[in-house]
C-alpha cells in the first residue's frame, strides 16, 4: 500500500499537512490508480460468472417501495423508554454517517416530539389565524392547498444537536448519536406572509404565537419579521405530503431557525404584541452561560459543520486514498467555505463544496486524503456568507461555558487510531 | 365568487387570455384576499376547540417512518398482470399529480423492469470493467465506495413516457397514467470516468456496453463520450442507498439520457469498438417514423413539460384563483422558460420557475390563473438553454407520425369542463 500512497501523491498535489490533497480531484476528476479495484486476467473477465439473481425472475412491482433488506440497520436511533406511559417523548436521530448527498429520506428525518406523533385526519384539521388581526381566519387543508406555493430545500436542526460535545470528557458516541438531530428536505408550502396579509395584521402585532395540535401543545413565539420574511406553512416534504412525524398535515418552516420553532401539526397562529413566554421557551431552549446568565430567543442556527465519513463505525480499511465527507450549514445563509484538517487543526485544506449550494440548506463537502496509517485527528471548519466561522471548542467554552445544551457549533473532532477506527475526541 | 374573482384581477395584472395572471405572485407574494379561507368571529377563534388528538399521547418513535395512513392512495400505479410467471415485467408509474416540488420520494420513483427486481446481496455483487482496456478491473461495493464521489439532482424518464398521447383519439387517462414514467432524485456516486481512467481505455474503444444483473440481462451500448462526460456509477439515491427497484446496490446514471440506458443492478461495463446491438436496442427503444424508417440511438430526452395540477382527478372547486403547477425538463440542459396557456394555445403567460433550476433535473413551474368557471384548455410549453422549444402535437406528428411510442414531447393539453373536471385532450 505504500507504493499506492506515493502514486497518489505524485498525481495530486498536497494541500495541507498529514496527507490532505487538493480538492480539484472532486471538481475535475483525477486518476486514483490501483488503490481499490482488483485486477483481473482477461480469462476471468470474459465470460463472467452468472450469479443466482441473474437466473430467476425478480420480485414484482410494489405500490410504495422500501429500502433493500440488506440496509435494515440504516434506521433512526430511538431513545431509551423513559416512562412507559409516554413512549413518544424524546428524540429519534438520523443515521447521518450512512447517508450521502444533502437530502434526508423522509423515513429517516430526525424526530423531536414532546408528546408523541398525533394521528391527524386532514379532513378535520384546521389552521386558525387570530389575535391582533383585522379578520380571524380558519383554513381547511383543502383551502390551504389553493394558495400559491413555493418550494425550497432547507435543513432543520434541533437546538440540542451536538450538545453531547459540550462536556468535560469525550463520550464514546458516534456521529448519529452526537449530530443526528439534523436533516434536510425539499419543503413545499404557502408563504406565511400570504396568509397573514389576508388576515390583515394589526400595527400593534409584533410576534406570532405558533401552536401545535399534539398533546404537548408545543408552542413558540416567533418575531413577526421572520413570519413575514421566509416562513412557510408546509404541506409537502420531499415531494409527498409531510410525514406524520414531521407535522402532517401541516407544519411551520422557519428556514434557519432552531428546530423546535418549526412547529409541527400547526393548529394556530396568534398575532400578539410580545412573546407569550410559553413553557417551551422558558423551561427549555434557553442557552445557559458560564455565569448565572442565560440567553433567550437565540433563533438562527450558527454556522456549523461535521465530518460524517470517516466516523465511529465507518472506519478506514488500510492506508491510502479516502474521501473525507461531511455536511455544513448555517441558519444565516449560504456556506462559502469549508476547510478540513487531518492534523488536529495545525493545517487546513479547502474542501470541495457540492453544488447546489443553497441558503439555509445542508451543503455536502468533500476533501481528499491520503492516510499514512498513523493516528490522526480530523476536523472541519465552515464559514458562511455573513463571514461567521465556527469557533474552536476552547473559544466556544470561553464564551458560553460547559453548562449549555443548545446551539453547540464548535469545531468537532474525530480521532483516527492506527487501526483506522474513529472515535469522538474533544479537539 | 364573481366578486372575489374581480378582486383578484384588480390586484394582479393579467398576463394572457382567459384569466392567466402575472407570475410575480410567486416571486414577490401577493394578496389573494377572501378566496379560500373562512372568516371567523372573535368568539369562534378564542378559545379554540380542542380536537381528540390534542388530548392523548401520540404514537411512539419508529426506526423508519412511513407516510400518513390518510395518504394510502398516493402510490405507484402497477401494471395489470400479463403473465403470472413474470409479474415483474412492465412499468409502475409515479403519482406525479399528487406530488409537489422536484424530488420524487424514493418509494414512489417509477419502475421499469424487464424481469422483476433482483434481491442482490451487496457483499456478493461485483462490477467488472473489461473489454478494450489496459487492465480489466473488478470492484466490490466496498471498493467502489472508496472513490471520490459527486452528487447531483437529475431526472430519469422512460423513453416511452407520454407515448399514450401519440394516438388518433384522446384516451381517458390521468397524469400518472400518461406521464408517470418520470421521477427526479438526488443521486450520489463515482464518476464513471474515474473508473475508466483506472482501467485504461484503449484508443480503439468508442462505446461501452452496460449490462444489468437482473434476469433480463438488460443491456445498452453507450457512447464513450457520454461515459467520460457526466456518467455516474450511483450508490445513493435521495441520501440513502439506491432502492432495489432502482438498481440496488449500484446503477448507472446517464444524466438526460432515456431511462433504460441508466442500467440498474449494474454488473459490467465492456469497452467495445461499436454498438453491440443488444436485444434492448433493436427490439425496443427505436423511434418509428411516419414512413418505413426508424431512428436508432436517440439518447437525450427532448425538452418537455406537463401540467400536474389541475389534472384528471385533481379538479377545480369553483371559479376563482388557482395555481397551475407542473414540471419541465430537458436532457440537454437547463430549462430557461415555461409558458402556460389557458385558451388552448391562443395566448401564453410566462410561468414562475422554482429555484434551484438545475441542468437535466426537473424544474417546478407555477402559473397564476383566475378561472372564470367556463370551459378552458390548459397547456404548457417549455424551452431549454439550447433554444429548443416543445413542438405542437401537429408539428410532432408531421415529423414523426403517430406510430412511435418513444420520446413523445409535444405540448400536452388538459380540457377543463364547466364543473372544473380535467380531461385528457389532444391539443
Amino acid at each position: 500500500m505504500a507504493g499506492i500512497s506515493s502514486d497518489i501523491e505524485h498525481q495530486i498535489e498536497p494541500s495541507g499537512g498529514n496527507g490532505m490533497l487538493n480538492r480539484r480531484i472532486f471538481l475535475e476528476g483525477a486518476l486514483i490508480s490501483g488503490a481499490m479495484a482488483a485486477a483481473l486476467s482477461p480469462g476471468e473477465a470474459d465470460p463472467l460468472s452468472v450469479p443466482r439473481w441473474s437466473t430467476e425472475p425478480g420480485a414484482p412491482f410494489t405500490p410504495y417501495g422500501q429500502p433493500s433488506r440488506f440496509e435494515k440497520d440504516v434506521v433512526r436511533a430511538l431513545p431509551p423508554p423513559v416512562n412507559p406511559a409516554t413512549p413518544g417523548i424524546g428524540v429519534a436521530r438520523t443515521p447521518i454517517a450512512a447517508l450521502d448527498g444533502i437530502v434526508t429520506p423522509s423515513g429517516l428525518h430526525f424526530e423531536r416530539s414532546h408528546s408523541g406523533v398525533p394521528d391527524i385526519d386532514p379532513e378535520q384539521h384546521r389552521l386558525i389565524i387570530h389575535g391582533l388581526v383585522k379578520q380571524p381566519l380558519e383554513f381547511t387543508m383543502e383551502a390551504l392547498s389553493r394558495y400559491p406555493r413555493v418550494s425550497r430545500i432547507a435543513f432543520v436542526e434541533c437546538a440540542g444537536n451536538s450538545g453531547a460535545l459540550n462536556a468535560p470528557q469525550p463520550q464514546p458516541l458516534n456521529a448519529q448519536a452526537i449530530h443526528g438531530l439534523l436533516s434536510c428536505s425539499e419543503w413545499t408550502g404557502v408563504r406565511l406572509s400570504t396568509l397573514l396579509d389576508e388576515a390583515g395584521v394589526a400595527p400593534t402585532a409584533k410576534w406570532v404565537l405558533a401552536e401545535g395540535a399534539d398533546a404537548s401543545g408545543m408552542s413558540r413565539s416567533i418575531p413577526l419579521a421572520k413570519a413575514m420574511d421566509d416562513a412557510l406553512v408546509c404541506l409537502y416534504q420531499n415531494g409527498e405530503k409531510v410525514r406524520p412525524s414531521n407535522g402532517y398535515p401541516v407544519r411551520l418552516l422557519l428556514p434557519g431557525f432552531e428546530g423546535n420553532m418549526n412547529v409541527k401539526w400547526l393548529r394556530r397562529l396568534k398575532l400578539v404584541e410580545s412573546p407569550v413566554m410559553t413553557k417551551d421557551e422558558t423551561s427549555k431552549y434557553t442557552i445557559l452561560l458560564r455565569d448565572a446568565q442565560a440567553w433567550q430567543f437565540v433563533f438562527p442556527i450558527e454556522v456549523k459543520s461535521i465530518i460524517t465519513r470517516p466516523s465511529p463505525g465507518f472506519p478506514l480499511r488500510g492506508p491510502g486514498f479516502y474521501e473525507i465527507s461531511g455536511l455544513a450549514w448555517s441558519g444565516r445563509g449560504r456556506i462559502v467555505r469549508v476547510e478540513v484538517s487531518a492534523d488536529g487543526g495545525a493545517s487546513w485544506a479547502e474542501a470541495a463544496l457540492q453544488d447546489p449550494i443553497l441558503p439555509k440548506a445542508l451543503t455536502r463537502f468533500r476533501a481528499a486524503w491520503n492516510w499514512s496509517g498513523a493516528p490522526a485527528v480530523l476536523q472541519s471548519r465552515a464559514t458562511d456568507e455573513t463571514g461567521m466561522t465556527q469557533p474552536t471548542r476552547a473559544q466556544f467554552a470561553a464564551e458560553r461555558g460547559l453548562r449549555g445544551l443548545y446551539h453547540y457549533n464548535a469545531i468537532a473532532s474525530w480521532r483516527i487510531d492506527e487501526k483506522g477506527e474513529a472515535n469522538n475526541a474533544l479537539g
